[in-house]
Parts: structure tokens; C-alpha cells; sequence
């Protein structure tokens, strides 16, 4: 069917707009990108993840009354229904040493099914939302619960009495976290909520646009995050630190690693051609706590940038998301096998956002192919 | 960014072309859709399951030898992991009522875990065949086994000495299946292997896409083909037969359902403007059965496209893939809440087929979205 007033367009739909979106955008050239109509930076550095799950989800952020409703109602809903927390210990048997990403996949689809989502569009938008709610609300239960078994640990209960961001961090390591990590984590994940139509996002959207369930939509969208060429590692820019060892063996690193064919993980962004303003934030979250891990850290990004320039000097390559957020999450004490299972928690709220406002459309996404295998048979002519 | 060098195209990219392929086409207009350069329908009449498989990952027809390796090797990976089998029971405790496609979903996503699938452009072309070699062959397994502990009996171990299709029958009943009902089987699982590119078949490319492994893909895909707009659902056509009763009430029930604007079930296709080839085929396989369920089939076939051709003369509707599919999976004895279960069998092939044509290319599916909400604060420029 693709012969018959079929469109081209350019490999990997690169630039082509599949749909509209209230939801936000990033602004490559000006190194910005906003939630709706508030800056993120912005609301990480002044509203709650709450906050801004409020505002991708109801389209505005709440009032100091809403506000607390809303955060008491997510709280409500982090405990892992009864039969799920039953099946966690064959799943992550099962699962072996593959880690939190595939059992997060796998748990969010069961999730979905013990708790009987709906196709979306046999939902009312309510109804929707709470299916969302749920599913977002249990994703750091369930990572966390995921890391614990696989460390021979057990699981630690979610609170309700801690913010969403402190209460990921106390099921990780069943301690209260110091206020001042669970505030860099929740600023972390604030800016991590969305970002563009990326691949996970679109992921999503295409299979919300067959009706089916929001679990359906999410497990999709974990397993395109889980792909090399998606989101990025966060622990890889840390890796990259290890590999130096000391700051005056960066350029050599560098020149080795440029000369050699080989990305310099941490650096360059499809979109920003400016600094990441993600990655400007978290380093100033990073020199707040301050230590030895920053310090080389801003070293190691100021020598990569000027061999870079010389390098290659007609390409701007700075530090992208990855680089401080693996540092900021290494100071906060999270493992680096969960730096991208963190990502995750915030960008569920954003996957979440976008299979809202795709199930208000009716719309299946089904694109065409061109067929440039060998010539079938002439077909003979139905009776 | 949506902003800059933007191409618009047709809501759901109806008609735009992602992706070139060799695996097959659908021709709408002649009624004729092939796998690579043969028939489907021939291929159906004439071959076997593992044939058609082998022709979708390898590009050609067996000869005999390669053809009974080929049945032999995948007959081999029918068997559950251990960890896998035992994770079962407590998943389908967890997955409730909600049958087995949700089961499929979480079911495959660990099994791709348990047996460690790694992200396909970590893997040569070998390796990555292997994965998806592995998870076409459990499908069955899987989904019998769901079946079954829903139903409160004991899975049935896989035969190796049987075909695909015989020996899902056979882990579906615990009796070996007559060699008709098999073969019928066998001919709608080959009419089902692909079909152009659907949305759940893109989900499987755009997640493959990012370089995640083949079980997120699959996932993903079979979370596609949960949604209602998707495939349809092979029961609804023999609800609708089981609503009319009797041939004399076909016509009053026809037009009250499109005077009511309803749909019909089982009638009306997205891309054939004749008639549906899968139909014509599985009619003639219902019809090889016979019995007092085809005749009426075929009487209400008849009956409903003449009062459709009067009340909407200016669209020619006919029966499509679910209408005979249903009536020949119920002559077999296939329980009506496994048809689209069964139809994933078929397609999951068709999706790792896609899955490794697309990991050939490493190019991220990323397309855009315009941002139409309320207009953000002028950004800040960098410093």
C-alpha cells in the first residue's frame, strides 16, 4: 500500500511532527526546554516532583491546598498491591543479574494486570489518570524493591509521610535520607519529567494509540529507555571518571579516546546545541554539596571541552545530562545500577503525561513501509 | 524543535513511509499481501509454520534438510526455563481475570530476562536470531501454560516430536489434536505471520530501534496488539453470530446495527478494497470442516454484505481475517478468549522478523511533536 499516495520522509522520522502537545518542548538552539508554560529549571528549583506531576497531569500547577491533597492521594497509593509484592522474589530469580530496567518492564506490566486496567479509550479521562497515578506512584516501590531482593535484601515498605523523591531514597536504603539529598533527587527527577519527543515518549504514544492499557504503554515505553542508543547511561560519565583516574590525565584520555573513534560519554546532545541546561543545573546542585568527586569532575568537563574545541573545532560539544546526574546521584548515595532505573521515576510521570493527551485523541498511529524485496507473483484476481 | 526544519505529515502517519522492508507487503487494491517475493495464501496452502519462519528470518525457503534442522532446532526451545515456569503461578495469581495477553506481555519480558537477551546492537546477526529464535518458540508454551493455570489445571509440557501448531493444540488440551485441526491451525497461524505494517509491528521497530533487546520489543508489541483499534479481536465476529441466533434475523440485526451506527464485526478493513484474502482462504477451511457453524457463517456472510451493499452502496464491505478465523479456531476447538492469544503466535514471528530487519539499521526512530499549549517565559540566555 505504500505505492499508492504514500509520503517519504527523512530516515528515523528525524524533524517530521507526528502530533501536537500541550506537554512542552526543548528549544535546542536556546538551550531551554519547558513543562507546559513554566521553564523546567525553573520548577526544579522551586516546586515539588508532586508539584510538577500536578502540572503535566491536570495542565496546571496546584494551590497550596491541591497541592497537599494531591501529594497525600500519590503517598496513598505506593504500597505494591498484595499479590505483585507476592510475585517479586520469582521474578527477580528469574531475572537474574539483568537488572531493575527489565524487572521494571516486567513488573509494570504486571502491576497493570493485577490492578485490571482498561484499554484507555474504554476509560473515562478519570479513570485514566488514576491507572496513571498508580503506575507512576509504585515505579520507585518497585525499583526499589527490585534492587533490595537483588542484593539479597529485603524489600522496605513504602511511607507516606515522606515526599516522593525522600521516600525512593529511604526504600532503597531503609533509611531516612538528610533532607538536603532528597531535595538534589527530587530536583534531579523534576528535570528529568520529560524532554521532547524522544524515542521511550514516542514509544508510548503509539501504543496508547491503539486503545490499549496504560501498563501496556508504559512496559514499551521501559523497554525503549532500556536501548543503548536512547536516554543514555548515566553511570557510563562516571565510568568515564574511573577510566581518567586523576585530572592530569584527562587531555591524553581525551586525545586517546577522540583519536580512537570513541564517543566521549557525558558530552554532546542530539538536540542542544547549547549547553545542557539540565546538565548547567545539576552541576550547580553537584558544587553545593561540593568534595572531591565534583571538583574533578568540573576539571575533567573544562579540559574535555577545550581538547574538544581543538579537536574538533566545528562542533560545540558540552556535557549533556548524564555527566552530573550520575555525579550528584554517586554524592546522594545511589548505586550506579540504579542511576537509570532513577531516570525512570521521573520520566514514568512524563510517558504518563503523553499517553493522557494521546487517549484524548481516537487515533491509531499506523505509518506504511515500501516493500524493496524481490517482485511477489502478479496476483491473480479475486472471484 | 519541532520549530525548525519541521516536515507536517497525516495524522497517525497514515501513508507515510518509515522504513523500507523485504519482508512483505499488502495490496489492497488487488486483495494480495505476500511475505517476501511469495504469496501468503500460497505459502498457507502449501507449506508449513516452520517453513514460512524460517523464510521470514532467513530470507529463503528451506530446502528439506534445512527444513527439518530448522523444525527440529526450534522445537528444541519450546521448554520454559525453570525459573520461568516457576514464576508462573504467582503471575497468573497477580494477573487476575485479565487474561492471557497482559500474561503474554509480563511473560515475555521475563522470559527475554531469565535468558539474559542482551541489546540487539550489542549482538551479531546470529546471536540476535537466536534471541528472537527463542522467544517465537515459548510463545506458544507461554500462552498455553496461562491458559491453563487460569482454567486451575496443570501446564502441559511442550512435544518436540510435533509441529508448531500441532503441539499448541496440544499443550492447550493435553491431547494430541487430530491432523485436520492441526493443519487448519497451522494454515491460519501461516495466513497471520505479518500483514504490512501495522501498529504493533512499528512498536516493535521503534523500540528496536533505540537497540533494546528483543524481549522489550516484544513487549511492547504485544501491548500494541492489546489496544481495541489494533487488530480487532478474531471472538467479536462469533459474538456477533451469537447474537443474531438464527439466518432469518440476519437481516433485521444488520440493519438495526448500522442504522445504529454500529460497526459489524468481522467486516470492513482499513486496506482491502476487495475481499480480505485470509478470509477467502480460512472460508474454504471452515467450509473443509463443514457443520451447521460455517453454513451459517456463510449465510450470514451473504446476507450481510447485500444489506450492506444497499445501505452503503458507495463502500463495498466484506467479511476480513477475524470473521472466518473465529468460526475455523471454534471448529478446533481453540476456547474463544485464546483467539487473539492464538493470532499472537503467529504474529510474534512477524515481529521478530521486523525486529531483525530493523537492528540491521542502527538509526533511532525520533520524530516530533509542535508544541501548541501557552507560550513558556522568553528563555534566559546561556552565560
Amino acid at each position: 500500500m505504500a505505492t499508492h499516495g504514500s509520503i517519504d520522509v527523512p530516515r528515523g522520522l528525524a524533524g517530521v511532527v507526528v502530533t501536537e502537545t500541550a506537554l512542552g518542548d526543548v528549544r535546542g538552539l536556546e538551550g531551554f526546554y519547558h513543562y507546559r508554560e513554566y521553564s523546567a529549571v525553573e520548577l526544579a528549583e522551586t516546586r515539588t516532583f508532586e508539584d510538577v506531576w500536578h502540572l503535566m497531569f491536570f495542565g496546571e500547577l496546584p494551590d497550596p491546598a491541591r497541592a497537599e491533597a494531591f501529594a497525600a492521594r500519590v503517598a496513598g497509593l505506593r504500597r505494591l498491591p498484595g499479590d505483585v509484592a507476592d510475585a517479586l522474589p520469582a521474578i527477580v530469580r528469574a531475572s537474574g543479574p539483568t537488572g531493575a530496567m527489565t524487572g521494571l518492564r516486567t513488573m509494570l506490566s504486571l502491576t497493570g494486570a493485577s490492578a485490571g486496567f482498561q484499554p484507555v479509550y474504554d476509560l473515562d479521562v478519570d479513570q485514566r489518570r488514576a491507572d496513571a497515578l498508580l503506575a507512576c506512584a509504585v515505579t520507585p516501590t518497585l525499583l526499589a524493591a527490585l534492587y533490595r531482593l537483588g542484593q539479597g535484601l529485603a524489600p522496605v515498605e513504602p511511607r507516606a509521610d515522606l515526599g516522593h523523591a525522600a521516600n525512593y531514597l529511604y526504600m532503597m536504603t531503609g533509611q531516612e535520607p538528610a533532607p538536603e539529598y532528597a531535595r538534589a533527587i527530587e530536583q534531579y527527577l523534576i528535570s528529568t519529567v520529560d524532554h521532547g519527543f524522544n524515542a521511550s515518549t514516542f514509544t508510548a504514544r503509539v501504543i496508547a494509540s491503539t486503545g490499549a492499557d496504560v501498563a501496556a504503554c508504559l512496559a514499551g515505553a521501559v523497554g525503549a529507555l532500556s536501548g543503548p542508543l536512547h536516554g543514555g547511561a548515566p553511570s557510563r560519565a562516571l565510568d568515564s571518571l574511573d577510566a581518567i583516574g586523576t585530572p592530569d590525565r584527562t587531555e591524553a584520555w581525551v586525545r586517546e579516546q577522540v583519536l580512537g573513534g570513541e564517543r566521549i560519554m557525558g558530552f554532546g546532545h542530539p538536540v542542544y546545541r547549547t549547553e545542557d541546561p539540565r546538565s548547567r543545573m545539576l552541576r550547580g546542585i553537584a558544587q553545593r554539596f561540593g568534595g572531591q568527586l565534583v571538583d574533578f569532575a568540573v576539571e575533567v568537563e573544562r579540559q574535555v571541552e577545550a581538547t574538544l574545541a581543538e579537536l574538533k573545532p566545528n562542533r560545540a560539544l558540552h556535557t549533556n545530562v548524564e555527566f552530573y546526574a550520575g555525579v550528584v546521584m554517586e554524592q546522594c548515595g545511589l548505586p550506579r545500577a540504579m542511576f537509570t532505573p532513577t531516570f525512570a521515576v521521573a520520566r514514568v510521570v512524563g510517558w504518563a503525561a503523553n499517553i493522557l493527551e494521546q487517549a484524548a485523541d481516537s487515533k491509531i498511529i499506523r505509518p506504511a513501509a515500501r516493500y524493496v524485496g524481490p517482485p511477489p507473483p502478479v496476483p491473480v484476481p479475486a472471484a
